[in-house]
């Protein structure tokens, strides 16, 4: 029987993934030369459509990596020379800290237990940090901070770069480019593919960093996947390294129907299908949303806790057909976790609700 | 028209590639959790098929990264102090040393001109080197270093950790793990798949190795897809952050496939294709095979010059259905490229030499 998959990524294919993949082999697109003037129209598709849906600016890049743990590497690599700043309150964002202690980077953290949110208010960058680490959307822990709360930070700090980790939102928030120096997402989640390549958006200024961190600081930046070098491939629409052809063409296809339905409408439809997961798991007795404050909760993974152990819960929704993640780590046995990607409509997130109930 | 691609990768799909792509699709393996049983069950069994293609040892671990060029930055990150050694004749091993700089590690270098490979006798690796890096088949020139002479540089130099790049032949150099402390390829060659996976092959000595740069020298070996992390999730059949688990799934059906027909039946049969070509090459006053040593002429990347512009010859081709590589570099108006891999037949090889014929 098929699944249809709640998980938080991978998760359920976008429906018309299928079409855009056949058409893909029809078209021999995972033959192709990514040298070759048919790779450059995919890639320059892709991008067109990336920019209308996210609302990217010409002083912005957009490049292909293996995934988004990659980018995580690659920011600090390139654009920090000694010090980071991470808000940390999951695991996720948690690991984007350690990533910058694995490459000895001085990292400070400002941390929040599992579970809760971060307000602009309480927010003070130390004054040497060079770039400031927000996740906008917890996939752990299901919290999410408010695109408003980022372009303060930036108002704030116009000097340091602003980072967002959009693996399990993008496309859902409304980020200002001009307040966003970088952001980065993978395909598995709300795009709706299957997982193999990282998507990362990255503005003029970050470039520069790079630059000036080869250049006068004698500092290495990484070999692969260099800012400069993606960005000087990137300006004929080509990578420095062959990349999944295959997915960028479909990424690009799903981004045009996207826009087809036109970003408003996607994220409409986005906040109404959490709205009634929340509005349900509020006025159950046998679940609790596990984020407390309405202005944390993630639109797109909604975490709660259950009264039963998760796996009775699990076990039961998936006899009928539904997927759902289980807790993160510790919360394993007594959390579940809902993605609500565009994959799923209203009617599938309602019979969800329905199984849950039973 | 469909075109048969002998393209040196990406390259014409192995016939079997949909199949398994449909099944995929079937059993949802898009959307299934990378931290499930259903995932590590797909990762041991391409693990198992692999160690019997390749005849890898227990003592050596498989690992899958975004690109085989990850894994020139990830080897040199996890295994290099401070020397490396690399054997350059072509576009793809220079590549592998420019990592090298750009990773601040002192890097040797022993060059041949653009066509020609080298043989062990000439080869003297400096007294502090501590990683030999070398290229079993130089994709841009049609070079190849025989096994052989891999094996006597490893029982010359025990200490030193011996890396073979076999991107653009793997499955076909038999290598003796047993004195090849680490390989790798990707997949959209020999393997006949779309590009977005790399494979790593490495030793117990190559994770001992990075794990004393990362506790006693305090040097940093990067931060994603470290060896010790990806060997830790190794264990349990895992990746350290969300891989490309259809295609780890397809990898493995078609290892599987080349198993029922035996390695040896694959590797004489890509050596039955090669000699053909290189016979009417040799034979023809249009072309000239542009590595004039046979004993280092490439299986499974044919290299010639054309007298023809290439650019016709290539034309010509395609107007048949049959898509040729140009020349790498400076010789892209001068040469073509034909790759010899598993997926396309003695029948279609043949049907290419009497286009080129013509």
């Amino acid at each position: 029987m098929k699944q249809i998959y709640f998980t938080p990524g991978p998760a359920e294919l976008y429906p018309t993934f299928y079409q855009h993949l056949q058409t893909a082999l029809d078209e021999q697109i995972g033959s192709i030369s990514h040298r070759s003037q048919k790779f450059r129209d995919i890639y320059k598709f892709t991008d067109a459509q990336l920019r209308t849906l996210l609302n990217i600016p010409d002083t912005h890049g957009i490049f292909f990596t293996g995934s988004a743990s990659e980018v995580w590497e690659r920011l600090l690599f390139n654009c920090v020379e000694h010090e980071s700043f991470h808000l940390v309150n999951g695991s996720f964002s948690r690991k984007f800290y350690d990533y910058a202690n694995s490459l000895h980077k001085f990292a400070h953290i400002l941390e929040k237990p599992f579970g809760e949110g971060f307000d602009y208010t309480e927010i003070d960058v130390p004054e040497y940090a060079e770039m400031i680490c927000v996740t906008h959307n917890e996939t752990s822990s299901g919290v999410q901070l408010r695109p408003a709360d980022i372009h303060k930070l930036k108002r704030k700090y116009p000097k340091k770069l602003v980072v967002v980790d959009m693996v399990s939102s993008a496309p859902y928030p409304d980020l200002d480019f001009s307040l966003v120096d970088s952001a980065f997402f993978s395909v598995q989640k709300a795009f709706g593919m299957p997982a193999g390549l990282g998507v990362w958006i990255a503005s003029q200024g970050c470039l520069e960093k790079a630059e000036r961190l080869k250049k006068y600081e004698n500092l290495t930046i990484g070999a692969h996947h260099t800012l400069p070098t993606l960005w000087v491939n990137y300006k004929k629409f080509e990578t420095p390294a062959t990349p999944n052809v295959l997915f960028i063409y479909i990424l690009g296809k799903l981004a045009e129907d996207f826009n087809k339905i036109g970003i408003d409408t996607v994220r409409k439809q986005t906040e109404e299908k959490a709205r009634m997961l929340y509005k349900f798991l509020d006025g159950s007795d046998a679940y609790e949303p596990f984020v407390q404050q309405e202005r944390h909760r993630s639109q797109t993974v909604v975490v709660t806790s259950t009264k039963k152990p998760s796996a009775e819960v699990i076990a039961a929704a998936k006899s009928e057909g539904m997927v759902i993640g289980s807790g993160y780590g510790k919360f394993k046995d007594s959390q579940i976790r809902i993605a609500n990607f565009p994959a799923t409509s209203a009617e599938q997130i309602d019979a969800l609700i329905t199984q849950l109930q039973k």
